[in-house]
């Protein structure tokens, strides 16, 4: 898959699938709905500070993300690590009208927080072949772009 | 959900997401084709031997599976294990007419065999709710059927 392949997978996707090792020692998965890229590498996702799968990634951000199309039988799976954002500038990229209704307090409502996924390694796997990616590769301009927006 | 709900997600999601850490302590999911289920604790993946993470699982069964339906907002994820089989008993019941085109020595191929996940826990996630399955509710009739067939 070409660089342009995979941002394409990103972008049309809308949801992607996290995996880490909770504090018990158990995998899990949980699906995010995750539009806002920064190339390759660093997604951000909004969610709830209460849910159990924010509460350890306090305690270790070891995750992958994962996007992938069941039609075109493409996936991509990064490996890194996730941080928990509190600041303002985050909470403000995200937010949106109507939001209201899941964080009754509004942007600064304290439930409502942004996850910074930063991949470390990455991988892509399609029916014609699979691959590594490099970090050049994922590195984007440093600035989160909104891909359902686009 | 109910158990019919959770069990309707699974039979039609034909694909799931398997999560586990490789011997590097890297976090990764791989998408794959699960559609033999034994109630909603075990279920059969026919996949290439010689693939990294067969290779992972080999050494540590640790992982989870992941059915999930971005349009309902249904997830269901299952924490357990996963044993390798190589009996013809589980690669004969798996084989479709075809195979051959991925395995060219037939269902004997060294190349071919079947994942066993096993559920030892099992959460849901809806929109209206989340909530925790006993090993009741996963346990199936101790028969695989082919969820896809059906």
């Amino acid at each position: 898959m070409t660089k342009d392949e995979i941002m394409s997978l990103i972008n049309r996707s809308l949801f992607a699938s996290v995996g880490y090792t909770d504090s018990s020692g158990k995998q899990n998965i949980r699906r995010v709905f995750c539009v806002w890229h920064d190339g390759i590498g660093k997604h951000l996702i909004s969610t709830n500070t209460s849910s159990s799968h924010v509460r350890e990634f306090m305690k270790n951000g070891n995750a992958c993300l994962y996007f992938s199309d069941d039609d075109t039988f493409e996936g991509i799976c990064l490996s890194g690590n996730i941080k928990v954002h509190f600041e303002k500038e985050f909470k403000q990229l995200l937010w949106n009208d109507g939001d209201e209704k899941y964080y009754s307090k509004g942007v600064d409502d304290e439930d409502y927080c942004v996850l910074e996924f930063i991949a470390e390694t990455g991988k892509y796997y399609r029916y014609d072949g699979k691959g590594e990616l490099s970090k050049e590769e994922m590195q984007g301009t440093g600035t989160f772009i909104n891909g359902y927006a686009g």
